[in-house]
């Protein structure tokens, strides 16, 4: 029997992480990383200047969170409004596409920060085997 | 009034992740990595040798599996379980707590699967701007 390939539009109705070629894995890799969790927290209830958001964000150079911010941008997670004032003044808050990944990020984020005791006591025993 | 750090333990009830001197942070970077999601979606529901988990996560490189592989063992989300025969028969699946960390991580994973094509309609609209 001939094997039809659906087109594309079809195709792209759900992505498939476990294919190398789909597109969600880029995706995945930029809202999985670090600093984007960290932002999706950091920004869950307020909008934030870029200042602001690197004093929130313990440990984050200017450089990532750049990098990270224009990601989200291109992503639709995050808004950048820039008022056209001297100096300028530009803040940054979760889209309500951002807002809704947000939710699914904070599950595992707040699952991580509760059961941190059991995950290092596991450590430990792994080391003293 | 004098403020009185809690001991280690007490405070190492909870983590929090906005603190870069926390080890949630370390713990964050590893089960968010790419590969690390992966992996836990591929075990949901199955022990897998070396070879079929590489067969099944596309595109990952041999040593970038092994080295997850061995970051998840050592903060007690996967097993591994060696058979001492000739050729060396070594399985990996979820323990309990790679679980719990894996239904959190699943439900971003689906989220993403899911959101695709609004995602990267978004996109679009970025790139007409």
């Amino acid at each position: 029997m001939q094997k039809i390939t659906p087109p594309l539009a079809e195709r792209l109705q759900r992505g498939e992480l476990l294919n190398v070629n789909c597109p969600s894995r880029e995706v995945l890799k930029r809202v999985t990383s670090r600093w984007a969790v960290l932002v999706m927290i950091a920004l869950k209830s307020e909008t934030l200047r870029f200042s602001e958001l690197r004093r929130k964000i313990g440990g984050v150079s200017e450089r990532m969170l750049a990098q990270t911010l224009r990601y989200m941008e291109e992503d639709g997670f995050v808004a950048r409004v820039a008022y056209p004032v001297v100096p300028p003044h530009v803040e940054y808050h979760l889209t309500p596409l951002g807002q809704e990944v947000r939710e699914q990020v904070e599950g595992l984020a707040d699952w991580l920060e509760s059961n941190l005791p059991r995950i290092l006591a596991q450590r430990h025993t792994a080391d003293d085997a």
